[in-house]
């Protein structure tokens, strides 16, 4: 009759692609996303999915998109359809109280990103406009209605994610961050995330020996939210010119103190203060500590590159060099 | 196929309670709210139904509630399900560009007393509990979701309603107030709107000679939004205690200055200030001035006292003697 999934966003984006497959048999890549699979419009509603997320992170239970990993071809990319999003969606804070200090911090970098991404996306009203409003892709850029929820999680994210990673009995705190993560699931299921979400693809697909901490049982991975959140300060730093007044209002809500920073620096002041967030969270210092050098540079590059739905999202245009310098950037932030 | 309502409340509501009572045949107070009809619930889902507002007020558009006028026993209520809410809404500002400034006041003041009262509703972890879920009420009490949308509302009411009303050409002003009007609907459809809402529909329904300003081409009637904010100010003042941390953050959202104003005075700081916002409004000063007098308060009191479904979100628990000591500090703010 239909679908429960319980677990973090690989188990929702799993139950998914399963409703999917089930419903409108095809090859999984018929769906997935170009250039890499062929991107299939769903051709309808799918069989109802009850979404019952246990991380404070992905946010999946309120998108319609699932995330697939090619292992072999080292490459994420997903399906993206409002048939996939989840019938329901039951979001109980309580199953995150048993999750080690080091999943809280690598998730709770997701929302953030999730959230200030959707802040700092080409807003609605600059976008090419598509032929017919059927065309429209389900990712808009920023808007009135998102903006809302980015703002709302990214003061959470910045109240609550050290309290949660450094005090696990502080129950207030991953109560708080669940709810942010569901706002912010929201918020970026329509206005969509760029440049960070689109490098943390091949960070994670091209990685060889590194396990997080508190993630030791597994093999080798880089959970989705350090993959991302080790390229955010870079990239926030390239995008700040498109919208220095955007890219203060994000670090107002992380907590910041605006009173020395000229708006012009305003990318420095973000990056500085995301920085500030991940050292608080005992975060890796860079892409160098997790196992990166500069020669790996032109594979991370190539491998983001393919995410032109996503970069296509960035307020500011960019290019294979300027995805290089980022990188670059993105070695070492302490 | 579906239905298409293009209008302000009373036209979408139409829309509702046609496509109900064309999909599910009965006597429409077979399923009006209880104890006025039978409050038989909505049997499952009705045809598609395309809600386009045209006032920037009710957020209807976002609610599963049909208000129903009884002119013959003087008394409003309505129907309340789930199933009523429309399918898609095209929420397009232009048309309210052409709107004369009293509507536009008229109109506003629903938008900011759905926020305000949604957020000073009874917190949703407060209220009884309901059996089982699927007893659970439409209107669920203050809750974080709501919260959000209500204090955006607010403030974008307390910002732009004046300069809309005051200049015809502010464009600007009438966006951010459909926008409001959306937001304060989605708060109000699952928080619940209290005691202004409740005294309202007798205020509408005992009028015998009132006509608004820029209303005088209708027969005599108090426009919805003007007969929910006469009683506002008296109602915020006798709920503050309940909660004044929520009155003042409702007041600061309006841009009062909270500055000189100790926190157990915040019913009267709230009070002052949309009694503020009333006069830049140029609206009446009280029920006085649309003809009622401390003559009429009994029969006021006993048409509110009937919206037990409201009066049940009030933050404090109310009596007729409470309702009649409000309606009478409602005959003239100044």
């Amino acid at each position: 009759d239909g679908y429960v999934s319980l677990g973090g966003g690989s188990v929702m984006d799993t139950a998914k692609a399963a409703n999917l497959l089930a419903t409108y048999p095809d090859e999984l890549l018929a769906y997935v996303n170009a250039p890499v699979g062929q991107a299939k419009p769903v051709p309808g509603p799918l069989k109802p999915h009850i979404a019952c997320p246990t991380t404070a992170g992905t946010g999946s239970e309120t998108t319609g998109v699932a995330v697939v990993d090619f292992k072999e071809r080292q490459i994420k990319t997903g399906i993206s359809s409002k048939y996939l999003r989840p019938t329901l969606a039951v979001v109980d804070p309580e199953t995150t109280y048993s999750l080690a200090p080091g999943i809280i911090a690598c998730t709770g970098f997701d929302i953030l990103t999730h959230a200030i991404e959707s802040f700092t996306a080409i807003p609605y009203n600059q976008r090419q406009k598509a032929a017919s409003p059927g065309l429209r892709p389900p990712f808009q850029g920023a808007n009135p209605f998102s903006d809302i929820g980015s703002l709302e999680a990214i003061w959470i994210g910045g109240n609550y994610l050290p309290r949660a990673v450094n005090d696990p009995s502080d129950t207030e705190a991953r109560i708080q961050l669940m709810f942010a993560a569901t706002l912010a699931g929201q918020s970026f299921g329509n206005a969509g995330v760029h440049i960070p979400h689109a490098m943390s693809y091949s960070v994670a697909g091209l990685n060889k020996t590194y396990t997080a901490k508190d993630y030791e049982k597994n093999d080798p991975m880089v959970p989705h939210g350090l993959s991302v959140v080790l390229g955010a300060p870079a990239a926030f730093k390239f995008t700040a010119p498109a919208s220095h007044e955007r890219h203060m209002e994000a670090s107002m809500a992380l907590g910041a103190d605006l009173s020395d920073t000229d708006p012009s620096d305003s990318g420095k002041l973000l990056a500085d203060t995301i920085v500030n967030l991940m050292k608080h969270t005992h975060l890796p210092s860079g892409l160098r500590e997790i196992g990166y050098s500069d020669n790996d540079v032109p594979a991370l590059v190539k491998g983001a590159w393919k995410q032109q739905r996503l970069l296509a999202q960035s307020p500011r245009e960019i290019s294979e060099e300027d995805l290089t310098r980022i990188y670059q950037n993105a070695m070492s932030y302490w």
